[in-house]
């Protein structure tokens, strides 16, 4: 049953295997299909990796898959030189991990779209920044112009912080037109970008749209169980933490201590910080070499299959004559969905109705907002179809309206 | 192969079963046995929640599951009231959650015995703390005496600081004694045990002995794999740390956050603050219920089969005429043996050897002492000895000494 994964498995071997990498072994026994915005559904191969027995963190079998993580992080967020750091914690650590970057005092601008984007400030403001928000209507986005003016009005934000996707209202950012103007108008600012619900998903390209630093986790797009927070940063951004003059200002986020770690493991050695969590990357390991399977032309794919699906569920949900929180498609992320529950049916009962049909949905986070219910479509739910976790996701929404007495 | 684990297991059935709580699956497959002192050897039923299908954190069925880790982990510190903290992080981690009772300028007392109380006290610094220090020679520890000399010298100290067991000297202080100077000396100051090697397998009675912040960390006493941070904190510091007059200094590990998420965990309901690590934590419920299914009795003879195994391995060390890092027994670990090697044989060549007959051991780490080795010997290793590990590592270790033509 458990199955020592080879540290050096072949990228080319798992290629040639074709597009799905289907387990061969005893599929997964039956359970609700996890349908929230993360944690995801985890393909066999990578829960088998979870159970990998027990490995030293600096066993000569393990440094290979620690390193090729750290390179396919790269590959992911489409950066050459951008430096991942892989370490044990949830993706709340990335605002801690990369807050390091900011002195007491540094201002911030966080273009906010949601209960994701107040955490991300008030994460900052435990650093001592001081954040400006440029925030639009629930469902809404800030366009450019909203964020040129902000950027003109006050000059010298050390920082602009964005919500790729805001788990919160389903909410996609345009991190490409957004940082355009921010490299245009504030060139010194760094841009960061909180990706937590969209590496994976979205379309992300680190150096190509000039960004300084993405954080994510492992439980959406990565399609890894939760517990491994990823943060990729540029060399401006090393640079500026590096030319920091006051205090370090956590001990687990601080990237002197990490860098040389990861720098070790991608030569394929090992360094001490602390202990990383090896399963999790052994399943990381599994999971980024299903995604990059086919290069940069499968990932490219991949993301369309997400627009395909969310295209799907988002029309099939519109045609039961509900709402969906983002108030423009385009403004709306690819990853999951996010929808007002009609006013005649409660939000828990929604929920344990599609619980009882094995689907298992997620009610809404405390904003601002009518009651809603969000559906998460990442990962294998999306990009191997054949498993018909759409198809059973809408049927079983559709079919608990009715058994509410939902009339459109 | 994925069986989903019934989150409200009953513990009386988990007793029923007896002590040792052998899995009826397939065998863990053949690999190195991690014999170094964390990560550990895994039990399969471990491992096998390790790949528990996707299951959403507030799904109904995992609040028990993190409920029930929460109960389980003040059983096995011995505290009624202790409030644990299960967060995903490495047990590193843990000196950033529990700064935070610290502010600016606090003066703490390190009783230091090794690589760890230094990196404890870089990590308390990192947080404005100013650490004195009492040390002892390599493999030695501060007598009670030290202690109470240096609490008549300067009073005041916020805090003590005590290594448990220095994973870097295999060295154990003894917290009993410590602890009860402390209290007469100092009775003001906070004491905080870095149990990360220590924790399941050395004696520790949180209320008893009066301690107010213990941590430590998945992948040693508690048999899971490495991804879990574990802090204990009495109601004591949970007082200083609300009485705080200064911001918070972190975010992520911000025990105003983490509190209301733990107290719902505990009664059975969901809070998010940051999306726990779901797998990890049904494998630490497994591994719990096995550490705890004799009640206390269960417990003690946990901690008596690791003094035992212990024994074991020093004897035949000695034996074999190697000399122990520490300087005394009782002042030496019992989950895990630190040895110098002999000036004829190199360090790397003598871990190469065992690793060639399936057995991992560590090598030193980086402190002012002549070369040596560690050897762990926690959990399963050494509850379970049909499994033969301590027996398998003593004799691999003897034929690897004579391959590299080690004479006594």
């Amino acid at each position: 049953m458990h199955r020592r994964l080879a540290g050096g498995l072949s990228r080319t071997l798992c290629s040639s295997v074709g597009k799905r990498l289907f387990s061969t072994r005893t599929p997964l026994a039956k359970h609700k299909l996890c349908m929230i915005p993360g944690p995801i559904e985890f393909h066999e191969d990578v829960l088998a990796a979870m159970s990998t027995p027990a490995t030293s963190h600096v066993d000569p079998d393990f440094l290979p898959v620690f390193g090729e993580a750290i390179e396919m992080t790269r590959e992911v967020v489409r950066t050459d030189k951008g430096q991942p750091f892989l370490v044990a914690g949830s993706g709340t650590l990335g605002w801690d991990m990369m807050s390091n970057v900011l002195e007491e005092g540094d201002s911030t601008l966080m273009v906010n779209t949601g209960y994701f984007g107040d955490r991300f400030a008030e994460s900052l403001e435990t650093y001592g920044a001081n954040v400006h928000h440029v925030k639009a209507s629930i469902g809404s986005r800030p366009s450019t112009k909203d964020i040129e003016a902000a950027l003109v009005e006050h000059k010298g934000y050390k920082m602009v912080a964005i919500t790729h996707v805001d788990t919160s209202t389903g909410v996609l950012n345009d991190i490409q037109a957004l940082a355009q103007v921010i490299r245009q108008r504030s060139p010194e600012s760094l841009i960061v970008v909180d990706g937590v619900c969209a590496v994976g998903s979205e379309e992300l390209a680190f150096d190509d749209w000039g960004i300084d630093i993405v954080i994510t986790a492992s439980q959406k797009g990565l399609g890894v169980p939760p517990g491994l927070s990823v943060v990729v940063a540029s060399q401006r951004a090393l640079d500026v933490f590096k030319k920091r003059s006051s205090r370090i200002r956590n001990y687990y986020g601080n990237w002197n201590k990490w860098l040389p770690v990861m720098e070790a493991y991608e030569a394929r050695s090992a360094l001490y910080f602390a202990t990383p969590p090896v399963q999790l990357l052994y399943a990381l390991n599994v999971s980024l070499k299903q995604i990059l399977a086919n290069g940069p032309t499968g990932l490219s794919e991949r993301i369309d299959a997400h627009r395909k699906a969310s295209g799907q569920v988002k029309a099939a949900v519109q045609g039961l004559g509900l709402k969906l929180v983002p108030t423009s498609l385009e403004g709306a992320a690819n990853g999951m969905t996010a929808v007002y529950t009609p006013p005649s049916i409660k939000t828990p009962d929604l929920i344990e109705a599609m619980a009882k049909k094995g689907v298992q949905i997620a009610g809404g986070l405390p904003i601002k907002a009518e009651p809603y219910f969000r559906i998460g479509h990442m990962g294998i739910s999306v990009v191997e179809p054949e498993r018909k976790h759409i198809q059973h996701v809408i049927e079983s929404l559709h079919s608990s309206l009715n058994e509410l007495n939902y009339r459109s």
